[in-house]
């Protein structure tokens, strides 16, 4: 690249990285996720029935993160609302995408090249969450990168790792499922964003923050817009997954030996994981559900990893 | 008013803030809430398993708002075990209600008249928890109406909104309910008077501490002592929610329109409600129980705002 | 016992009070902890379908203890992340139990005599984290001996307390079972150890603190080797919790008579549980399995407490 396209780079990072967020980026953020709140099976009629459990569903939607990051730590979760202009701009959000007469900004919202500028304008305020957690964090454990990126990835993806309460708030409880046991897109892509801006703020990663943020920024929009536009399945990184898992996970230990060797074990100390499974299901038909909490994940399992990361993209749409 | 009511009524708000809640009042509070634990169904069984858990249950019953407010506030939730005098009052109390030979404080504070009476006290009592949010919360965020708010609502009805963890503590799971999706009376009037402390302290309602606090006070016990000798189920308000609901939440946007408008929007992104919805009635039919805890919320949705107002009341008996 | 006979008993003590955890009970600890983990039911295939899951799931088994107590003290939770050679080691060792080529290192490590050193190694860690939760809420609460106990109790069988959410991360939900309803012997056993150090640190128990620290190593230790080599069922425990329970919760207030009281007082305030029994029957059957959620701990309670404790010694196994 020539001196005029690094000098030209430079600029564009340097003016992303002033870039406010507030008020323009917030309000897309806002929309977009109390869209995809509306858009959960069941809401509508909590909305009908308990506008504030509504509401606070929402504002566990839009400030998620911000609560699970000061959680985890010590600082107080109720600091989101403290910063009163969010909580208003995110609340009239609110009222409109579910109360709005003949219901026009979700109608509009909606469609499909708002929807699209508004995702895009959404996956912006990732990296600054993103940044923001990993740069609280090292104000609190200085070279402690596991904490940075744990804190960096809470804030960016709060919304998805607190779903089961979030859930729970709105009288809907899914044990079976959760971001850990099944990442969906916006959790890996912040992950990665988390792992990246934490090696970039401890210096492992030889790159100016300015740089990354524009990197990172413009890779997460691109790709929220081509899997939005192509309804492709095909999740970036797919590929790179599937080698990992199998190099790490599978390569060796074939399944199948593992279970041998676990009963194995499991008679010599008495403690046999095939008697547990089998009381597991007698008490599921006995009392004909407690059954399926357990056994759920593990049918889930039954199906291949392949699959798993095919129906991933589907679920990043619900999510966004 | 004369001058000699007012003074009247000015020293009167005086005696009343000075009031030392320990131990009389405290003891009310946590006579009255030991015994709604009392009465929901299966504790009994629980207190003889396993007292412990019985014993944890009560203490969060009596000190669940300063829990939940530490927790929000990033306080340690265990300081309310840091005052021993009070936990011993409480662990006392639970002991004899539960335990007691021939179940003689059981069956005395269950009699009418002196139900009444701690009832009664154990309403004072709020007042006090209440202002304590509130001015707790000030400390640490000056002007933030929101916090104080929720902090204060947090402390006074504290026990009920953890109330789903409470259970949870006996082995009673029911993600279906909690207070913000059918707020009982308690909680209800516990918010009325978190949102006039807070706007009282940040001067937006021009009346004095001591009064506010006299007025509040008097409200809540007549109400409390008419409901409980009327067993009536008019909460008294039901025409303000109702109006406000009916303005807010309904008047320009019709529920049947903002279900044809989704199921358009759902068409033009691809992501239709309606698909959701089927997919989880299937997977309710195959595993048999799944679905009744999404739907739940939903079914109780379908009666009308009026007969969930009526029902109010008699819940506000249970949860005292 | 003669002068040689003390000051041996006191240069051992000092000895054991001056060991290092790190790294080779620190080492034991995550060894047994993880294997505990992979020995639940259902994890083997939660470890292939979702490896985060499984090491977010084996990190609160191993650092379950700091991560509680740390919440109660409103200390940050993700503090245990800090120590990273910690995280490192527990890392490798979660990595080696559950994909290690051929299963070599769950198979050696099950064999009993290595098993029996390392229960016997991590029961030694268990006397420093009880010893350690208590010191840390003693610098915060000086002469509270219930939150001593309380976070000394936390830090030292967190993992087990917190089991409930542990095992949602790995899609699996039990709201019937916790460690307060039915208490594991190693949760038992902590609390006497916490009970014990927090007397001791406030000088009630008239004893020096590494004295106390090997009298309850070794107490500990040899009761788990003992109950690894007999398979033996009786907790050492269940003479005193007997008699104990027998005193103070049933003695004088037979179960029939307190039912019979509930009846009475019920119909006087017009709240029976009868009733209130009946409705949540009827949900039962309309719905086909909530009313599981509410019976269950209410089933296990038919069984008579003799039986309850004879079932620990079989927990505690699995649990460790």
């Amino acid at each position: 690249m020539d001196l005029f396209g690094m000098l030209y780079l430079d600029e564009l990072s340097h003016g992303l990285a002033n870039l406010s967020m507030f008020p323009y980026f917030d309000m897309a953020h806002y929309i977009v996720s109390v869209m995809a709140l509306r858009e959960q099976p069941g809401v509508l009629d909590v909305s009908r029935v308990s506008p504030l459990a509504c509401w606070f569903s929402s504002m566990l939607y839009c400030f998620g993160g911000a609560v699970l990051s000061g959680i985890m730590l010590a600082e107080p979760p109720v600091a989101p609302l403290s910063n009163g202009t969010s909580v208003l701009l995110a609340s009239t959000i609110w009222y409109l995408v579910f109360y709005c007469p003949m219901d026009v900004v979700y109608s509009c919202a909606a469609l499909l090249p708002l929807r699209l500028v508004l995702s895009g304008m959404k996956e912006v305020t990732r990296t600054w969450k993103v940044l923001g957690g990993v740069t609280q964090a090292r104000s609190k454990y200085k070279d402690s990168l596991l904490v940075m990126i744990a804190i960096g990835w809470a804030r960016g993806a709060g919304g998805g790792l607190i779903s089961n309460f979030e859930q729970l708030v709105r009288g809907v409880w899914k044990p079976e499922t959760n971001e850990l046991l099944k990442m969906s897109y916006p959790t890996k892509v912040t992950l990665m964003g988390a792992v990246l801006f934490a090696l970039q703020q401890t210096h492992y990663l030889p790159l100016q923050k300015h740089h990354l943020m524009l990197f990172y920024t413009i890779f997460i929009v691109v790709n929220k817009s081509r899997m939005m536009l192509t309804g492709s399945s095909s999740s970036p990184f797919s590929p790179i997954e599937s080698a990992l898992y199998k190099t790490l996970f599978t390569g060796h230990s074939p399944y199948a030996a593992l279970t041998g060797e676990v009963q194995k074990a499991g008679r010599e100390t008495g403690i046999s994981n095939r008697t547990a499974c089998r009381a597991t299901t007698k008490e599921s038909k006995e009392n004909g559900s407690s059954g399926q909490k357990d056994s759920s994940p593990v049918e889930g399992a039954e199906s291949s990893l392949k699959a798993k990361e095919e129906s991933e993209a589907e679920d990043s749409k619900k999510t966004i």
